[in-house]
């Protein structure tokens, strides 16, 4: 595969999808009687959780590293992340042979700097701030020649995070509408366009939380919005949208949702009790927008994507 | 089908598969590399977590109910139990459409009852002794005319447990062994049998908390013993033996282990952090057990039945 430079197309998230079969998980899409109920909809909730790493990352990490020249492969993979992205491309690295080069912030858990050196990667602490991660990663890149793999403002990424949503859409068929959390938004870039090429008549709706709402905020301004804070339990969305993916959402999106924090504790507890499965709390945002948006989903058939299950059982909001 | 007054056969335990289906979710059988990595073994595990009510209950509940005649339907189920039994023999009734009357100690959590409730059961209130409840039990009995459905030593509930072992089987294959948790004894013996007649050339294991070890004494000295205290996280395993359960027990099992009360909620937590899966804490004693005794298991394939998924979120032991 080439890598990209224009929005991936259907053929170009098929031939991913074909590519990274290898390195990903086949995850299940499950339904729950008792949230459908809740929902007065048909819901058909896509088990990213139990993605390898715990994460749909792996998709996008593995879509983008396959791409690589030969020569870039040998000189290896680079990132700033102290979460599922940084474990991804370790992973990705370890399973093409070549080496990973992780910068994290010095105040990351001892837990996730072990979980990512055991895949092998080399992990370069720095300080705990943007501009710090990105000199620290500029002079990693400069050292070993690796080569940068971006979390979400990648065509490379957002192809991979398109083949969840076209799994969804195999397993459970057509649908009515999909939705997911908007952090960066390369799942969500993925997923509308996945939704559009695979399930052309359903629509696409985002969801995020109130706390961090800059991508409800650039849709509906149409300028590139940033978030003020990052107070938000949904820890994986805290991030800003890049503008390729501002640009897919802005147009495939049909609309995006603001939720609370307690409406987020209360989906994500929802699932654990009724589904018996772990997902983190940015998971739970799209199912509390479809709870707190009855007229809108009611009687559809709805993809919900569940994008992780990385969670601290000992800090649990419950 | 008619009620079984003997040991289950291998044409039985396949009679009550085929009529309970429609009552009951096949469940999948999941793997978990990294926890195959710590036991040196291919461990297939059965997630009763997944079925109707939250746990294994449901198979012998179904069966059990099935076999009653028009007449006895009518009259209804009685049954006394907090737990996931109560809901068994609740949404068995209600999926029949016939009546259910719960005996529940008034100590259980409000959530309980309504949980019963839920399913249309009538609960009835009782002091939380034994004795109460048997008592309380009787005269429902005695005013209605249901059936009382034990939740073990019965070898019509029997037959239904044993129908989870028979799935896994079919779903992992011809496997080295199976081990379960004993509480009655009810999934042990219904697992026991499954594995002689599915995968004979396996043999059947035991697993206990060493707080409440009677069936491993029992099985070592020959003669039922009782628990003298019920000081475990493993709810679901506190009660003793029924004399049917210790009988096949005794023929059937190659071995039992005891597990300590810390290994128990680190399984429980292993299980919970890497299939990312909400297990109840007495699911965890057969892995925290074949964790415990890697010369026993190593290099093989194991098969381990997770018996539910009902635990409380605001009181976990992590």
């Amino acid at each position: 595969m080439n890598p990209l430079h224009h929005i991936p197309t259907a053929a170009d998230i098929r031939a991913t999808h074909e590519a990274i079969r290898p390195m990903i998980h086949r995850t299940p899409a499950l339904t729950c009687r008792s949230i459908d109920e809740m929902a007065g909809a048909r819901l058909f909730f896509k088990c990213e959780n139990f993605q390898k790493v715990g994460a749909f990352k792996m998709r996008g990490a593995g879509s983008a590293a396959l791409r690589l020249s030969e020569k870039e492969k040998e000189r290896g993979l680079a990132t700033h992340s102290s979460g599922n992205h940084a474990q991804a491309v370790a992973l990705s690295a370890k399973l093409l042979g070549i080496p990973a080069y992780i910068v994290m912030p010095d105040t990351s858990p001892a837990i996730k700097k072990a979980a990512t050196e055991g895949y092998g990667a080399e992990v370069i602490l720095c300080e705990n701030t943007l501009a710090a991660r990105e000199s620290t990663l500029e002079k990693v890149v400069e050292r070993t020649g690796a080569t940068f793999i971006h979390p979400y403002n990648d065509y490379n990424v957002i192809a991979g995070q398109a083949t969840a949503a076209k799994e969804l859409i195999e397993d459970a068929g057509e649908l009515d509408c999909i939705i997911a959390p908007i952090g960066g938004g390369g799942l969500m870039s993925g997923t509308a366009l996945s939704t559009r090429y695979f399930s052309p008549g359903a629509l696409a709706y985002g969801s995020e939380p109130k706390a961090v709402d800059d991508a409800y905020r650039s849709f509906k301004s149409g300028t590139m919005q940033a978030n003020a804070t990052i107070d938000t339990i949904a820890d994986g969305l805290r991030t800003n949208l890049g503008e390729k993916t501002f640009d897919i959402i802005q147009r495939e999106l049909e609309d995006i949702f603001t939720v609370s924090e307690e409406a987020i504790i209360a989906a994500m507890r929802l699932v654990w009790e009724r589904m018996k499965i772990v997902i983190e709390p940015s998971c739970a945002v799209p199912l509390a927008a479809v709870l707190a948006n009855r007229p809108v989903f009611e009687g559809r058939k709805v993809g919900v994507i569940l994008t992780g299950g990385n969670v601290d059982l000992g800090k649990l909001p419950f």
